[in-house]
């Protein structure tokens, strides 16, 4: 096994001028709730694993009690109708550990797409606010100039030298080193506090995707998810509160 | 030498339809313990030593002031009974330090087995509890559904979503790596507190290990290292009380 | 990609008996700050770039919401007077983050260096001093004894076991390797409080190394941002000082 | 470069049976100030160097202003009667950070040793005792059994299990590794607060090699070097006491 090795299930779909849509783990897991939910609801067929030395040593327990270790997955998708593309789809449990292992990941990621024809690339992540939004925009950003015009007809945002630190990681990496191949590529990132994992920024996400190809998506999966995060929220708030309503009534008492 | 080297002493054991059993170093030594209280006592040999780049840069000292490079060892026993299979044992000092260095290790441990013609793995580790345990089960988790049903008729305890942190290190890459390999494995995890190294715990994992392999195992060396553990887990906590009791006194006091 | 790679933008410049002067970020930013000017003074042009798996797996966005790898980069000036030399010029984002990627970024510039025939390297960075100092000197370290009393000509400063610490990161390392190729390097390390950024530094440097290349750069522009910088930090030490009175008045109150 | 190289200067030296005495930085630096000082009074010859890429990215500065990378240091010194034996000696700046990197200096350390036809390897360190020792002794460790008795014959200590952590770095590596090569090897460890440099521990070290060496050297040096840390470590406890007594007083007072 390589550093990184792509792990192919029987032969690689014959794809017509497909997409990549990636969503690893990150802040707020918005990336990947958004390409998950895309996989489950849109029924994305499974095509090839990614396992690398740079992940941690690490097997997941499925619910029958067998091993699974950890890995990134490719799915694909036939699209339907006439204004629609075909995706390749990615998601995994983790990114790399290290730089030498987000690069080799994202080089073999990227190996694949040209396998596959891909020559642009969504990649989705999360741009923590660290505190509390009722409507998250989406954040953008891309390789070529002319891609800034379209995206923002779609409802994407550009905030000038924002975000500040850049972009860190596989979603980051995707569109710095896919343009040194000349591949096209757009990054959107959903504002999200970033303290929990933020299904309603997932979903802002989708949006702007659903607008870009055509694909319409049932939500209320997503919706349902961001409500009980939403009261998850609301109780550590109390108990916040609460304990700083008891730290008042002890200035009074002491 | 490689970054992972394997130093065979002379000729490879001819072995018979073998299992591995791995113990390495992990929470409260659980699998460290039971594998060589194994090796011990059924008069296992030593065939083959592991190096790697990845543990520490480090030799321990023998009592007769000889010096001993960190390292994993491989022993073999073959059956001496119709119902028995021949096993291939491994234990050692460390696991590998970094996540690269485990996937080589554990690469490497495979390559042996698949030369000794080994088809299932038995990984043994702990699961640590974080409070006291009068009984320890003995949590599994394994690479093929037909398997769960075989390891609970020996008493092996399936619990939905746990550990949910996964496997982590050797005992579980060698069941997501084995599998890929189309290697059976079998994960047994000894319940244990997980602060002091834990000889009951290692008990009831080879217990289980009997049941399995028809090979009767004298405890009692492992059962008296209980004994001692616990006098020292009581001593600590006496110790512990004894302090809470003085600063609960103080506060009378002061 | 190689761990580390240089692209290069077309054909390599030819020039003439060219001299490299580094300045990669590192404390006070000093180095980086004066290359950067440098290069925007004299409208150096870009020629390369190098990437390196040892860089932070990110993108910077530039202001036109288009995204840009981190890297390192290479320009070029020619000589336009008789007592003046080619010049090859680096700076970038980052240094290496690992001893090892340290070690590989600068055998990949020296490489550049040799294929563009270069002979001497100047290299920038800052002297942390940890106080304020009002006029900067420069301290150096030269590969070769005969550079010492040449630099103390053009002014730079030789203290006896200072840095005491020796030089850490490219501009040590490019002297340090390039002697074993038989290059000549000359660092210039400019005082610095090192809390800041400090194009004050930066200006003491560069008027240097305007004395030892003969070309006369406008300093106007560092020397408002250092004025800048002067502002920020003043106001840090009223806040400073001005919460010090506070804490003394309260010692008062209570 | 390699991730570990060595650079010869000139032809290596034709030696008679010569044996390797190491000391690198370590606890109280008693194997390097062992090293450096028997290379300073037998007037040995440096013969080769040793870069890493796991050594930090560095230059120290000369007192003339030249810079030099951190490296280690090979010397030779012949012998000069009947009953002495030739020297290779090996000493430098730093030894490798991480495990992989000390591994491969080792290996490489090793290397030169076999080139020169070196069978015994003398590896010198301290051992850290966490409180102050007036007449230190020396602990030992070898790789044969044979070796033990020996030893013990020219004063060299053996303590049942201690050090009870083995003994890392290249001291110990250079035995492990060693051993794998059919080299026999010994390892002297000088008790040592651990605190500060010891050259008193140093010294007994050397004591012991001048001993088994039939090398005679002037230790005067190391003990005018002894006084001088001891004096410095007295008013390091008169300070520490100073303030013990102040804080003495003050539960008086308070």
């Amino acid at each position: 096994m390589d550093f990184v090795s792509v792990k192919k299930k029987g032969k690689m779909p014959k794809l017509n001028n497909p997409i990549l849509i990636e969503g690893l783990p990150g802040i707020g897991n918005v990336g990947k709730l958004a390409v998950e939910h895309l996989i489950d609801t849109i029924d994305a067929k499974k095509f090839a694993e990614i396992y690398s030395k740079d992940f941690p040593p690490q097997v997941f327990i499925n619910p029958d009690g067998t091993v699974e270790l950890v890995k990134n997955e490719f799915y694909y998708w036939k699209a339907e109708k006439e204004n629609q593309r075909d995706l390749v789809l990615l998601t995994g449990d983790y990114q790399g550990l290290s730089s030498r292992g987000q690069y080799e990941l994202v080089e073999k990621i990227l190996n694949v797409c040209e396998e596959l024809d891909v020559k642009e690339l969504y990649t989705l992540g999360g741009y923590g606010l660290g505190h509390d939004i009722s409507k998250p925009k989406v954040l953008c950003a891309t390789t070529h100039k002319t891609l800034v015009k379209e995206m923002k007809k779609h409802g994407a945002v550009f905030k000038k030298n924002e975000p500040g630190g850049g972009i860190v990681g596989a979603s980051g990496l995707l569109l710095g080193l896919g343009k040194l191949r000349k591949l096209k590529g757009i990054c959107f990132m959903g504002e999200t506090p970033g303290y929990l994992v933020d299904p309603k920024s997932a979903k802002a996400v989708l949006k702007i995707l659903m607008s870009i190809t055509n694909i319409k998506v049932d939500l209320s999966a997503l919706e349902d998810k961001a409500k009980e995060i939403e009261q998850i929220a609301q109780q550590l708030k109390e108990m916040e509160s609460g304990s700083g309503e008891k730290s008042e009534d002890l200035k009074y008492i002491g």
